[in-house]
């Protein structure tokens, strides 16, 4: 499996992937789940992956080509598409296409393939947007009451994000809020692995802010990651039982 | 779906359900999910239900009926068995039966019945143990690395069981971390419910100890739901972002 999650909030979108694939408990492999477009100044668009690599390397290779085609058009190129909602579109089609000629092949065997996507960006003059794309290439937007999608084992990491993700907190704070949902997750599923890729883009600035890369060994991510259990185990502690 | 989990501690075991139980999203009813059969001083078991109502309902029904027949043997009494293990198989068999039973029913509508089951208790003599029932039949056992079992929707409460819970904690830090795994579950999912059933079974005591139904109004788990939300909520502030 997976965890993705994206943070859609007033001062830009924060996004947190792991990288941990595996066919089999046997046959595990790091790949990336988040993909970055940008035109800096013009538009930028943020897609992470959950759910089987043959689809979703196939859907972000396609995706790839038509956003570096200089003869594709606003139909095919996340880079040229009109509207964030286009750009979903045409994530939702493509994912959609290649889901279906997997499957044909994959359900010879009795198997099936499926992906789901998170798509966040900003195209000039308009507003930032994130949206989760389902297998079927049909999908939802994130908004002021729920600001937030996850993708892949989503269940562990929700409750945190439940308490204290508004649109109003900051980047800061919406950075903390994904790497301990992360967190939570990485030490309760097995599937979900480090290393993890955060990105931040902040409204407006119609780039990538931040792309970062965070490592099993990162000094930084394990103090927060045991200041949080301290944390819990202390407030657990301090509450009175029934 | 259900949330029912149960700690295997040194000094007994802490059991808690959920009593939300819905066919479809509008129709949502109450129904014990806990079920505890005794004779004290000799033996104590406690079974805790997930899955199909009509699948475990009639399973239950079951055992009640051969535990109460003075005529049932030790293969079909979960009373009169030798040994727990032996209580969960009787469990386990009865469970699949069922299971089997109206799965042929509920086929002919391409649907699908199916179960699971927590049982815990002590018999005079013996340890106190608890098991998972699958639908199947078969079972899983707790022990000290993994004192604890769920069934239903279990991960959004597994990590706080991950962080506090070890053989040697108190029944009463027991019975205050199984209620903010269920707050934390009944918070991120709409198909789990009040009220609660929590039980508490000390070893040795071949009894139940402790059976309390937690309404929806009770206050005292509301001032610590409260109380844990604000641990939660300080200490995410005080941890610095990385």
């Amino acid at each position: 499996m997976t965890y993705c999650v994206g943070l859609l909030l007033d001062a830009g979108v924060v996004l947190l992937s792991d990288t941990r694939t595996n066919a089999g408990l046997d046959n595990i492999a790091i790949y990336r789940k988040m993909f970055t477009f940008s035109v800096p100044g013009e538009r930028v668009v943020a897609i992470m992956t959950a759910g089987s690599l043959s689809v979703t390397q196939t859907a972000i290779a396609r995706l790839t080509d038509a956003a570096e085609d200089p003869d594709a058009d606003e139909n095919a190129s996340i880079l040229k598409a009109p509207t964030m909602l286009k750009v979903a579109q045409i994530v939702g089609n493509t994912l959609s296409d290649v889901t279906v000629e997997v499957s044909n092949k994959v359900n010879r065997m009795n198997q099936g393939a499926s992906a789901s996507m998170i798509v966040a960006g900003q195209r000039k003059g308009g507003p930032m947007r994130m949206f989760l794309i389902y297998k079927e290439g049909n999908f939802i937007e994130a908004t002021a009451d729920t600001p937030y999608l996850q993708i892949g084992e989503h269940k562990y990491g929700k409750p945190i994000l439940d308490r204290v993700i508004t649109p109003e907190t900051s980047l800061a704070e919406a950075q903390k809020a994904v790497l301990l949902s992360m967190d939570s997750t990485l030490r309760s599923n097995l599937s979900v692995g480090m290393p993890l890729d955060l990105a931040v883009i902040k409204t407006d600035a119609l780039e990538v802010s931040e792309l970062r890369r965070i490592e099993a060994t990162d000094e930084g991510f394990a103090k927060m990651s045991s200041a949080w259990s301290k944390a819990l185990k202390d407030g657990f502690q301090q509450i009175d039982t029934v």
